[in-house]
């Protein structure tokens, strides 16, 4: 027997109408590729999202077709967040932190239609545009009197040229809500990119779920500043979330440096902020050497990589800021754990509530999640074990994009990479990647522990540890830094800095002082490129 | 083109699968039918709930049967409310303070398998048993040895004797979410009543949105007190969001009045208590009398009817817990708007944030309303033009149970029979039940405004205003009221503290005092009823 209930699709187009009609006065602040910061609101957000729908379908798009975006976090890219997902095409966020020929593979991968562009990334269009054989249309995200005049990119449109007469009433098609909505890439560390295809039902139930108190608790009362990048799993879905709760956005556009993001978080009350570690590594910099202090700032989320705990505690002991830290993937739309407390830690000592809050945190409703060995067979939930962590639920995926290496699930469940332990509470920690854990003398040593205490150091910047062979123990684990400006700190100071704090067997044979360690294009250490970089390097005493 | 996200339909069983593995050791604490308090965790629920699944399967029970409930808020009443809805079936939670002839006309009409009842509530269904005629089993919610000897109730089993001894071990079935979870029928205040039949799917929507910041705000941090009955409209949601976020849960059972409810709320460290006017007022009541505070209790949402301004300003003014003002009907799951205040509001002055507070609410995601005229056009949002007022949204009906009444919704959308208000920012205010409005003067008087003013006097314990026929006017509004214990007010100076606050015109006529106001069976006032008791009365001067 079925329910007797209104059937409404869970639609992203349902997003931007309720928060049209709920928050039309609700502000979005973006500073501009141009640099000037740009405000407006919901409502007009709202009306310019249905401008790019008859702008859509005056190219002749089809349902399904994939438009793709090279742009930083701003108003023009949220207006194409609802504009095509709304009218039924789908979103492809490329990572213009890839190289030209990557960007090139996925967009012709994606079989994209149309390309729409900051101009600040020209560059990168002018090297792709003769080599995306399925891209028809290019779009500058700019006024038409700034469009250039020698692109060399035939018919190239300017956005507000191309969607500024056009009506701002549209019908939202109503569709199947397991229809897709956008698609992100990998990065991709081994093999070629694959794709995660999002549906309109991952979005919202990812949206909803993350919104909630036990995630990042998001509300109409909120100023919300996504630093993470709209190209990086949709900015974690905080823009969904937005308009669903009607909470202020603002956007930092190209300015990723620690002064800028400060700026904007003081200037536009900012309540709430979202990135990874390296760029409030950045910003902590700029407001130590500077004395700053926030006057809004409540609560910041970090994810992406592993969060040293030596940030968690700067953040709230020196700031009064709530880090929640979190962990997911591109597969997952991306959140999976975020380390909020329960009732039992209400009455805990500040020093043992901050214990807890250091783990990646537990699943949010809606994810399930396991540890299991290497034969299957699911670990306790003991906080000791740890074992490959394997995920289920509604937003995570069950395919790549065109099946590109197989079926990823076991089971069901989705293996994520990474090794875990989950504690009696369901608080998840991340022990390592699963390809990073350094197997030494039949022991397995985590890289990720031993950089967070090489990160505790004062004249440490950043700190990466990797495995080297050694024919006695298998493996031995190193530790690159780069040091702080200005700071100094020996190769054997820095080794007796682990004495006390890890096992005598855990501590980094060497240490290697580098100018900088290799990201990728999306913020994170690659652990294979800092490899190449020390090819010749030999442990001491081999 | 469909995404590529994995398939997990949205059911109850999910919840409780989630709270027991991440919340296997918060508390559930129930103030037993049997006198005493009980106390066990999410993880005790979660094993006797498949038992209930195996019980049922023993009474061979099809999918989508009928098992009704008689009870008040406890731990065996959660776990009807998982294991029934849980194993397929369909949780029907029957209103004992309904007359016994409307129980049995309700449960032959839901055509109910089992019944399962507190054994208070044994002299109900002696009087029904006979009557019932598709009832085949009959469970009293107690252990074996308190199973009366002599009920004249064939087959009356007990309700730990019947699942105690099964396995704790049940597959939950994976089916369509859009299948029937449980039904409520509403108080059918004219006519027969009619039955909203919720589906999995609307119940975990409304429990997701329900949870939000903008709506309950719940989560693993809080200790939840639902003195609103969860056989009133499912406790509003609260057991499904408390098992979605882990949140510790606290059950009244039977013991309603103030004191008692005091007690619990201060022994459990209660943060969050939901509850209808009548319930707060005589807590309220309670404190006053004996100079109490509140140690832990931080929010309260009230609903059910229209909360006096004067309860707001008590619980927060005198008590410094937040009141959530919120509005919902059993067709609407029930949650439609919750008054929480945004960004706009944080800078405002504390007697502003108030008249914002006072409003019923915004819509919560998920819900979309408008106004309009009799004649069905749409009416502005600008806080004056008021009107009927329509919703729809995927936790809002389509029909009733077998039919009944015919098709409700008017394009779609489902009309509540309230008239309100919406201004600019989305807040709704009921003006008045659609029935309930009185036509003077060609002009419409809200009797809720009526009500509100004259509860704001300290002599007024409750206050009903209703319209009288009158020949030149067409109605006139009179107030009755029931003073507060050992208080003293008279007719002229009830009449006189109207003076300055409302126009001239919209002053009740007369006042009429009573012993008592009729209440229904949701604890709302009656007016039909109260239109009854005055038959006889005459308008001054009429």
């Amino acid at each position: 027997m079925l329910g007797l209930m209104q059937n409404h699709p869970l639609l992203i187009s349902s997003l931007i109408d309720f928060a049209e009609r709920h928050h039309g006065d609700a502000e979005i602040v973006s500073r501009r590729v141009e640099g000037d910061i740009h405000r407006y609101t919901y409502k007009a957000l709202a009306a310019r999202s249905r401008q790019v729908a008859h702008g859509l379908d005056s190219l002749k798009l089809g349902f399904g077709d994939r438009v793709a975006t090279l742009a930083w976090n701003g108003y023009r890219h949220l207006e194409l967040y609802f504009g095509v997902s709304g009218s039924g095409r789908v979103l492809h966020t490329l990572n213009p932190r890839l190289h030209p020929d990557q960007i090139t593979w996925i967009a012709n991968h994606a079989e994209d239609s149309v390309l729409c562009f900051d101009l600040s990334f020209l560059p990168i269009v002018k090297a792709i545009a003769g080599r995306c054989v399925t891209i028809k249309h290019y779009v500058a995200l700019c006024d038409a009197d700034r469009l250039p005049a020698d692109s060399g990119i035939p018919g190239l449109l300017s956005y507000e040229a191309w969607i500024g007469a056009r009506s701002t009433a549209y019908a939202w098609p109503i569709f199947d809500e397991n229809s897709a909505s956008s698609m992100c890439y990998t990065s991709g560390t081994t093999g070629n990119p694959k794709a995660a295809l999002y549906s309109h039902r991952s979005t919202l139930l990812h949206a909803l779920a993350g919104a909630l108190p036990d995630a990042l608790a998001m509300s109409a009362r909120d100023a919300v500043l996504p630093v993470v990048p709209m190209f990086h799993v949709n900015a974690w879905g905080l823009p969904y979330s937005a308009a669903m709760t009607g909470a202020k956005l603002v956007f930092p556009g190209p300015a990723m440096d620690g002064k800028s993001i400060f700026e904007l978080i003081e200037t536009e009350k900012v309540s709430f902020a979202a990135g990874v570690p390296t760029v409030w590594q950045m910003m902590l910099g700029h407001m130590q050497a500077g004395g700053l202090r926030f006057s809004t700032l409540k609560r910041t989320v970090i994810g992406g990589s592993a969060c040293p705990p030596a940030m968690i505690t700067a953040f709230n002991d020196d700031y009064g800021v709530e880090v929640l830290h979190a962990w997911g993937m591109t597969e997952m739309s991306p959140l999976g754990t975020v380390c909020t407390l329960k009732n039992k830690h209400m009455a805990l000592a500040p020093q043992d509530k901050m214990k807890v809050r250091l783990k990646q945190g537990r699943g949010i409703f809606g994810v399930d999640m396991k540890i299991v060995d290497p034969e299957g067979q699911e670990l306790p939930w003991d906080g000791k074990a740890f074992g490959d962590l394997l995920v289920r639920g509604p937003w995570i995926i069950s395919a790549y994009f065109k099946g590109e290496g197989g079926s990823p699930l076991v089971d069901g469940w989705f293996p994520t990479g990474d090794v875990a332990t989950i504690d009696p509470d369901g608080y998840m920690q991340i022990t390592d990647r699963s390809k990073d854990v350094i197997k030494s003398g039949g022991e397995w040593i985590s890289s990720i522990d031993v950089e967070n205490l090489a990160m505790a150091h004062p004249a440490v910047a950043m700190a990466a540890c990797i495995g080297m062979k050694h024919p006695k123990w298998d493996e031995r684990p190193i530790i690159a830094v780069v040091k702080k400006p200005g700071a100094a700190v020996s190769r054997d100071e820095l080794i007796a800095f682990y004495e006390g704090k890890t096992a005598k067997w855990q501590v980094p044979d060497d240490v290697v002082f580098l100018d900088a360690i290799p990201l990728g294009g999306t913020g994170k250490m690659q652990k294979t490129k800092l490899r190449e970089v020390l090819k010749d390097y030999r442990l001491p005493g081999l």
